[in-house]
């Protein structure tokens, strides 16, 4: 198996801390990580990139930035200065690719959070025309001090299932709309196959994102029916659901993306598996799936 | 209440038959009702359109035809004749809208059918790109019987979250695509907005859709959270969610739909409750959330 652009993405082993995500990444050949700010903020970032840069490996990724909805400015504040902070620990942690979650409604609380009874809300917080505006000024107030810092703001759309709660960004066309307004150094888009198998217009829009130079990553995982009843935990392995993930990967590789290809799953079977059979099992899925049709002279 | 343009969908009031939802919409002062076909094969096309007429309403659509693709010959052929049994019927109760599900990808069983784990299943089942060709060539094999019978075959693109298991039919915009090879008097399209909210390309599509004479159907329901179990089943109240209907109907009243407004609600608390409450409620919500923007003069 040739691993060389494989990429653990740290929430898909939730069990592990930082050190034994890496190591555990080491020892199954994967040569970078996708970290979760969490995870990087339980030993701090200067300590995350030792850990990362010992085992040998690299970052692909930071996860994440975003949240820029709210529609008072107390709220936008405190987003805007976390979105800093976020920033400044993807630098210091090695990686250049800033992945943002934009954030939902006003009318939708934060994940994790309790909700107001969505018949008691005014229409305002229901304005997702606003709340997409609010998105792409916000996004437009973060590029200068992101650019300073050698980082990316990469625009994640999310699943539409998600465009209440956690993503007004919701197509990759939509994504690109906004990044475009931007130098492609400074605001790239992530091409994550659960959010975009479905759209109509994905190959389209992905010959698009690699034209501008704007693919910053590729995450894969799968599909899987029914959906749990937390939506967010549906991801499953790649093959074990509905993605034709040969054909979107071909479109990737087509549209001249070098890069990582990172698994980010969220699911309460695979977080319950050990996580070396978990990394076993995402390594098998992505060298008979993915990596065929990555276009690779070398695989 | 001006309720002229309000429609009752059966599927709302599931624990009523068809004669039960017609007395129940004609109680409540609502010139029309969308029909299921279930409900209408219960008494036979016939003497549905009689329940119908000798209360004085209107048909404002036939739920559903569709499930189209399928990949091998003998369950396409199957479908294709369900559908012309579709288009009789829809003729027979006396409404020119025959609302189209298209179906899912043949790796995903019809609902209600148990699934092959998707691990086993070869990747052609997980075309959606062949899928959705297959849709536009079977639409293509109705339209004539459609036509002679007087039919249009109403597209309905379904969330994204549906694509798999339901419709790869997934925006507005992508059944405008397949819509406009055809007559508009014979394929248009439906605008639920449950299916289309989130849709960044949403307000262009409609008037697209407007421009061409294509909206056949307007139906609303509000997206509301957490998912249920089945995610079939999350629909709510207008008013109960996340959906800007003021501006969402603005932008079809713009686009000059006159239609017949309709509310399909699937949800088992709201299945739980006594029908004339149910319709009470739709009435009222939609006196508040959606009639004042639709621009009528009446209103």
């Amino acid at each position: 198996m040739t691993l060389e652009r494989l990429s653990l993405n740290t929430a898909t082993t939730k069990a592990w801390d930082l050190r034994e995500a890496v190591e555990g990444a080491a020892r199954a050949g994967l040569p970078a990580v996708g970290l979760w700010r969490d995870r990087v903020q339980e030993v701090g970032a200067d300590k995350a990139a030792r850990i990362v840069a010992d085992a040998g490996l690299r970052v692909s990724s930071l996860c994440r930035g975003g949240f820029l909805t709210a529609a008072d400015d107390v709220a936008a504040r405190a987003a805007l200065d976390d979105n800093r902070r976020a920033v400044v620990e993807a630098a210091t942690v090695g990686t250049s690719e800033l992945v943002m979650v934009v954030g939902g409604l006003p009318a939708c609380p934060a994940p994790g959070l309790a909700a107001a009874p969505a018949a008691t809300l005014p229409d305002p917080a229901r304005d997702l025309v606003a709340a997409r505006q609010r998105v792409v000024d916000r996004i437009g107030e973060l590029v200068p001090f992101a650019a300073e810092h050698g980082v990316r703001l990469v625009l994640e759309a999310l699943h539409p299932m998600f465009a209440a709660d956690r993503a007004v960004l919701s197509t990759l066309g939509q994504a690109l709309d906004i990044a475009e307004a931007f130098d492609a150094a400074t605001v790239g888009v992530v091409v994550d196959t659960y959010h975009v198998w479905w759209d109509p217009d994905l190959q389209r829009q992905i010959a698009r994102a690699g034209a501008g130079g704007r693919i910053a990553g590729y995450q894969v995982c799968d599909w899987i029916l029914p959906l749990a009843a937390d939506a967010l935990l549906s991801r499953g392995h790649v093959g074990d659901g509905y993605i034709d993930f040969p054909t979107i990967t071909r479109w990737v590789a087509d549209a001249g993306y070098t890069g990582d290809v990172e698994v980010e799953i969220f699911n309460q079977a695979v977080w319950d598996t050990p996580g070396d059979e978990t990394v076993a099992t995402l390594a098998d899925r992505y060298a008979s799936h993915v990596l065929p049709h990555l276009g690779d002279r070398a695989s």
